[in-house]
């Protein structure tokens, strides 16, 4: 009996699997780059990262591949829905990949690299007469390749079809009118948050040194109590910005131990480095290989970091679990400065500043409004590049109350546009916003979750993630996963009920 | 002014970049699996390299590659010296890749992923009624592969073919002859060599415990004695069989500092892999995306860790310097075993026994004469399977004087044969009377090389190798290269007045 020939949608699940084999060992060896790889071999590293982005390039741009997806689009009744929703995202994946004219495709790669050096290069100094013109020219680019992906998949806006690349599904109505209501409460609950806080008790300095082995004993053991399998992974202490990678079989994160003043930098960076690791170790294993079995895009990856760190890791029981932990660890049995009561006294301290990544939680939220509304009027040509200093100023005036002092604490500070990444941003507080979703729903459901956190035990929590976020993989859309999650789409209101209950003692 | 196409031999230099810059990805991938990844991603990791490997083997079997090498055949007059050799290896390469139809190609990657699991399960047991057939059917399966490359090449013998994928360039004759002459003295110098240390002084047994951290520190100035380049590779103690790889920009090799009752293996290793490793780091910068700027085959590989291994760090003069190095280590000024002289007794031991990799330096060349003779035999015709393990017990009880207790200390200990790397044995031996030859004409030019090793100074013997052999890349075939090094070509002279000096104190 002849084998019947693959179907097209077969023939497609054949490539993509190839393509995320070699994205997974790309992934790896980027992570290897961080930690291991000696210095001396950058240049050799580059090439053969290169080498795999430019391989699993041509797997996609082949033009089999537009043949397969147009046959298997056209009959997917025999598709079952999980096939369907995958070929959803492969026909996404190679609109992205293909659908540019090359000269553009290429200029967007020299974007990345070209503007991550001068970016580095020019960020402290904030001159922006030398970096105008990069501005201006890395939205041209991009907003050609955002016009393109807007006609190609039918999008309503050309700022959706950037949004679109990091958080997909999720339409800009949506971001508009949810950061419209945060917009409206914040700089008031900002505002009255820091009064509260100066009226209230101050927290006592920690006194270092809090050793670097030490500290990695911690991460270790905070790890280890949050679930993260370190047969399916690996966690590094090094000194540099902390981040997370390789593939979902091989989750690899590190954290930075290096400043011996204190801990509390290494336990957030850990913590929230393994919502990210816990998210990946977690995606269906029988769907691996294909795009609906991988994560999704920023918004829901930040809400499962963010979700340990701000929901779970900032609250009073979790303090009582790091006191001990502490305690333990640094041989302090009586340092006053290591009770809960201080360590959350310390960690939720509120402090308007002009530096994103240095932003505690409450005033964070301004900062990506800020970017959101200035990247968006950018790109619909509403705002002019030249105006974009005094409008971030303006911007940042409204929403904290402070000015930068030059550009380097403004609109200079970020590397995003500068590397073409445009439609990013909103991921960050999006994913905060899910967060805070998501985790009122868990703590309906499991109400155990608080209380259990003062005993170290996140596994009522990771169980309620996993089986609500984690094991969906990419098969629901972000409305989807949140209605079936928590009742409802994507709601502010639980991020302000949250945010006015932590900071003001009371709900919105 | 229009850009001229570019030119066959271009297009191949193309390809053969894009293949080297992902058969590297793989290599840094395949250390990775053995230092730092975590076990549960064994599967997850073997996906990543099969799908690099199926892209570069179809890179190379892509049709226009076999036309792009003949249009470039047809016309090397305009390519230079270093071209047209460049042009030969991309010409074998392809052969080896592409020359065997697509079920001989599957058979042998199954052969030695399913014969290594056979071997490792069965291995030990020595029950050769279970491993027969599956010898049969690798040497069944690899003889057809070598008579396809032997037509292809038109190379004398389907054992030349064979022993070509490992030692490329050295004819069959020539090992014939080499193997044969020393196979003449060897028996009767082992036979003296013992008789002489029983009557010798005896070494004073190593006390330990030496710590593993203090090993790791002995191991670490030992390759910086040698000048081993740790901006561009690293070394790991790790719990496991000692090995190196990597890229040329990123050499990586480990060793093994587990056994805290001596120190010796982990010495040895660390040379021996070290040696290795200085040959890749100083293969031609400007030639190292090409073939022409790889290392050559395994003969040359083990010659430039045996010269390290044997015949630099056995001599008198290095135990001093090691002699020193251990006592300030491991903080023992008057341990009596820690002298240069008792170090010489205990590492020069000979010892005729059943196991290959626990052989001595002058009973190792033995095992490699008995392994040659019965795979040639065997892919022949002229030896059957059914009688391999009495001819092996023969041979070994003429070579050495013992015969095996069974067939796990006999023709059932290695993996090679069992996964089809027949023709692999003779590089072993054959690099060890390469490194022989080579160091006699290093001394020649060099007469500081033995009194500098006693200060720890590798220097004199690393650029007469560096010079002489690793700038050479694979430019030179190997006997162009020992004539050009040496004044002559493979001559087994050198390696057996080696022996017969280190051993029974006088030339042969």
């Amino acid at each position: 009996m002849p084998v019947p020939d693959k179907s097209a949608y077969e023939k497609l699940k054949d490539r993509y699997e190839r393509i995320i084999n070699l994205n997974n060992a790309g992934a790896i060896l980027h992570k290897d780059a961080e930690i291991f790889m000696p210095k001396g071999s950058a240049d050799d590293r580059t090439r053969q990262l290169m080498a795999l982005a430019d391989t699993t390039h041509g797997l996609i741009t082949d033009p089999q591949v537009e043949k397969w997806l147009d046959e298997a689009e056209s009959d997917t009744a025999r598709l079952s829905a999980t096939d369907r929703r995958n070929l959803t995202l492969m026909r996404r994946n190679w609109v992205s990949e293909a659908g540019l004219p090359d000269d553009l495709a290429q200029e967007m790669t020299r974007l990345s690299s070209e503007g991550e050096r001068r970016h580095t290069e020019l960020r402290k100094t904030g001159d922006w007469s030398k970096m105008r013109d990069w501005y201006a020219h890395s939205y041209d680019v991009i907003r050609k390749a955002g016009i393109i992906k807007k006609e190609k998949l039918g999008l309503p806006s050309v700022y959706e079809a950037l949004l679109d690349n990091y958080s997909p599904d999720l339409s800009d109505a949506t971001v508009e009118r949810e950061f419209g209501a945060l917009e409206k409460v914040l700089p008031d609950l900002i505002r009255e948050a820091v009064e509260r806080q100066q009226k209230g008790p101050q927290p006592l300095p920690l006194k270092g040194p809090f050793p670097q082995a030490q500290q990695a004993i911690l991460c270790r053991r905070l790890t280890e109590a949050m679930g993260y399998d370190f047969d399916k992974g690996r966690m590094d202490a090094i000194d540099a910005h902390p981040s997370s990678g390789g593939s979902a079989s091989d989750v690899r994160f590190t954290t930075d131990c290096s400043n011996e003043e204190t801990f509390l930098p290494a336990v957030y960076s850990t913590v929230h480095e393994c919502g990210h690791a816990l998210y990946e170790q977690a995606t269906p294993e029988d769907k691996r290989y294909q795009p609906v079995g991988g994560s999704m895009g920023m918004s829901i990856h930040e809400s499962q970091s963010g979700i340990m760190e701000r929901n779970a890791a900032h609250t009073p029981e979790f303090f009582q679990f790091l006191e001990k932990l502490v305690r333990e660890i640094f041989k302090r049995p009586d340092d006053p400065a290591l009770s809960a009561q201080n360590l959350a006294l310390l960690a939720n301290r509120v402090h308007p500043s002009f530096i994103r990544i240095e932003a505690d939680e409450l005033t964070y939220p301004a900062h990506i409004i800020l970017r959101y509304k200035m990247e968006k009027s950018l790109i619909e040509g509403m705002l002019m590049i030249d105006d974009l200093p005094q409008a971030w100023n303006d911007g940042i005036q409204k929403l904290l109350g402070i000015t930068p002092p030059d550009n380097a604490k403004g609109c200079m500070q970020d590397v995003h546009w500068p590397i073409g990444a445009i439609g990013y941003f909103p991921a960050y507080a999006l994913g905060n916003m899910i967060a805070a979703q998501l985790y009122y729903a868990a703590v309906k459901t499991e109400p155990t979750i608080p209380t259990e956190l003062a005993k170290g035990n996140f596994k009522p929590l990771r169980e309620w993630l996993r089986e609500n976020v984690h094991s969906k993989g990419s098969l629901l859309t972000t409305d989807e996963l949140l209605t079936a999650a928590t009742g409802e789409k994507l709601n502010s209101k639980y991020y302000l009920d949250h945010l006015s209950r932590r900071y003001l003692g009371r709900p919105v």
